[in-house]
This record gives C-alpha cells, sequence and structure tokens, in this order.
C-alpha cells in the first residue's frame, strides 16, 4: 500500500476547494444528522434517500414513503421524524426506506456525491469507519457539515478523532493542513470532549430545545458497526 | 464595553458565509504576506495598494509605481519585490507607495474590503493588533488568507494566539465555535511552534525554495508597532 492522504473541509461550501472525486469523502454531522443515519442502519432501516429541500422530501411523503426533515434544529411540521437518534430506533423502521433532509447534513452528501465512495461518519460508528478506511489504499476527505456552512466544534472534534486515529498508520497515512489542525485541536480535547464542547454554539442551541439526552447519545463510541454509504442516490449498508 | 463576538474564517473563498460588514476583520497571511507588508509599515512605507491580479499589478507598474508581485511563492518576473519580508527593508522604500499583490493575502484584503475596518495582521505585529481589538468593543473576524483557498497551519496558529490573548478578557470577548478550536488548537502548539509547524504543506514549499530565513523572521513577535489598516483600497498606518 502506498501512502494516502488525509485532508478535511470544515464547511459543505468550501467543499468545491477540496473536491476530488477519486477520494472517499465521511460525511460528519454528529450533532444529529449522521449519528441519526446510523442508528437507523443500526436499528434495520433499508435505505435512507437524502435530500436538499424539504419540497423534495413532502413530495416523497406524498407518494408514501417515511420521511423525516429538520431545520433549525427542530422537526418540520407533517413528517414522521426530525433528526433526533431516538426516533430512529424500533420495529416501525426496520426493513423500511426513508427520505430525509436537515439544515446541515444533507446538503453535505449532495455536495460530494460525486466522490468515488461518500460515507456516513459518527462517533456511534467511529472504530468501523477507520477500519474501513484503513483498508482502502485511498485518500480520505473528511467532510464537516458545519452549522449552515459555518465552522463548529462538534464536527471538528469527530474528524480529529479519525485524523488521530488514522495517523496512528504513518506508513498508511499522510495528514494534510488542515487533518493535522485537528490532531492537535483533537489531543487538546480528548481528555474531557463534554468539556470540550461546553462552549459549543450548537450544543448550546440544542440545550435551549431540551435535546441534552441527544447530545449525550451522539458522544458515545461505537454503538454500530454499520457505515452507511451512498449508492445510486440513497444511503445503503456497505458491504466491503 | 459589552462583550464582542470572536469569530475565525479559514478561506477567503468561505468569507461570504461569515461576512458581516460591521465587524473587524484581521487579514492573516503569516507566510508571508502579512508579515512582509508589517514590514515594510516599519521601515517607513507611505502605502500598499493591494491588487487582486498580476496584470493590475503591471499597468501600476508600468506607470512608474514600485510593485511587488508573487505566484506560488516566488516573486513574477518584472517585479521590484515578491513577498519576502526581507525586500520590504532599507532607505528604497522609506516614503513610497508600493503596489502588491500576491497568491493568498490579497485576495482575502479583496474580499473583506468593505468591513468597518481590515487591518493586517502578523506575528511580528501581533501585540499592538490585540492592544486595539480590545480598545474597540466590536466584533472580530479573524480572516485566514490560507493556501489557494485551503485551510493553512500557520494562519490558524496566528489566529489560535491572538485568540488566547482576547480570551483572558471574557469581559469583553466571546469565543464563536472556530475560535474556541483555534484556542485549543494554540494552547496545544505553543510550547514549540516550530515543531507545530514542522509538517504545514506551505512551510516544505518554501523550504524547498531556500525560504528558512523568511519562516524564521515571520514566526517572530512584535517587531513592529505598527498595524496596517485599509482606506479607501490602500493600505495605510492605523491612527487610533
Amino acid at each position: 500500500m502506498s501512502q494516502a492522504t488525509v485532508d478535511a473541509c470544515f464547511s459543505p461550501y468550501l467543499y468545491p476547494v477540496y473536491r476530488n472525486d477519486d477520494n472517499i469523502v465521511v460525511i460528519i454531522d454528529i450533532l444529529r444528522a449522521t449519528s441519526a443515519i446510523c442508528t437507523a442502519f443500526e436499528h434495520g432501516v433499508e435505505k435512507i434517500i437524502p435530500v436538499a429541500t424539504v419540497d423534495e422530501a413532502r413530495e416523497y411523503k406524498a407518494k408514501g414513503f417515511l420521511a423525516g426533515a429538520e431545520r433549525d434544529a427542530v422537526p418540520v411540521e407533517g413528517f414522521d421524524f426530525g433528526n433526533s437518534p431516538f426516533s430512529y430506533m424500533g420495529e416501525h423502521i426496520k426493513g423500511q426506506t426513508i427520505v430525509l433532509t436537515t439544515t446541515n447534513g444533507t446538503q453535505a452528501i449532495n455536495a460530494a456525491k460525486d466522490a468515488h465512495k461518500v460515507i456516513i461518519g459518527a462517533f456511534t460508528n467511529i472504530t468501523a469507519v477507520c477500519n474501513y478506511l484503513k483498508s482502502q489504499d485511498r485518500n480520505v476527505m473528511l467532510l464537516c457539515s458545519g452549522w449552515k456552512n459555518k465552522f463548529n466544534l462538534e464536527d471538528a472534534l469527530f474528524a480529529g478523532a479519525v485524523t488521530e486515529e488514522l495517523s496512528k498508520h504513518p506508513e498508511l497515512f499522510k495528514l494534510q493542513d488542515a487533518a493535522l489542525a485537528l490532531k492537535y485541536l483533537y489531543q487538546q480535547a480528548m481528555e474531557d470532549p463534554h468539556k470540550f464542547l461546553h462552549n459549543a454554539s450548537h450544543k448550546e442551541r440544542l440545550a435551549k430545545l431540551g435535546l441534552k439526552e441527544d447530545i449525550k447519545y451522539c458522544l458515545q463510541n461505537d454503538l454500530t458497526k454499520e457505515i452507511p454509504v451512498l449508492e445510486n442516490g440513497a444511503l445503503v449498508r456497505l458491504r466491503y
């Protein structure tokens, strides 16, 4: 195996500057889209169709699909789900196809859709994601969804955790500048990620909405071994 | 005084997402444009006119202006300067107006040109910049020039150093997510910034070009008290 690069992009808006369709792109939206998507696959969902707008999601819903829609951290009225991971658990989603639109995460998926592989990363599947990346001999782009195209702390923290793990294998990976920065950030933050995120803007936003349990859930490692991957416009279970 | 926000933007390309023309914007291009500009003011230059393209710079040169142009870290042929700080020292620049175009820094100045104040920051004037920001009771945007619109380590390190200093005054400043990340990054890196930058891509680029002395120079604190500020399209000495 040769040395692959690891780089990070802090906003879907900035992605065109980094875009290389030979890369594996890891989509990151810790609070809460990518965490919720991983939960859904752990609980047996068959397929998730990410769409950019609420209108598109509504069209699918009218055709009889289960559909989730979140804007500004709250569920949109008239849909089956928002993006709380707790709503993607249970028998009612087993074997189903769900249509999903969120403020940030589905925008990032859309930005990167032409990459070699687009996979979904969260703390809840971090070891599975790292193991997959180590097996692939291919450049890695960690694409943080951020908040309305701005940098956010929790996505950077996760990207830093992945970078830290990949950097243990210098024979496989060479870190680019943004990844090097994330590694330093993670090393400083890792002793107490809850404390690190204490002042994070989106954490404050969710806490105000009474979603502290969601935050706690989304910061747990390895609740699933599933890796959702984009295939023909829909997220399905990665087999490799 | 009320609490002002401190935020950071890692690329001129991303600046439209953060743009707020009520802010003070600090332009950062440590290797080497903003370091060189500070040096020029310390050595008595009267005015620097930043322009986006080499062609514009050439037009000024044809009219008799002193002109500097750098692309891809090397001086453009036919100009008086590149962007090495060492070329902006000495009697020949005293009282002069210089036209300047660089790969990254002058693009960032151009992106932010309508902000309340656009000032030039570098390690070489860091204390002066921080003192000014503390005196202003106004939101601060740290705009990193990066490398061809990508994140770079040395600009982030400087933005982190400013953030760390401002965060000592919680009565004056509240850090936004990107600034919080930079503060952590800086705390981890500060013990040995040279080691931190060891793998930085642009440092490698400059070292290959034999510009190690430039790098050393640009990482020194407080070689000047001058703060260049944009007024009517030209950088002049800030008086406040």
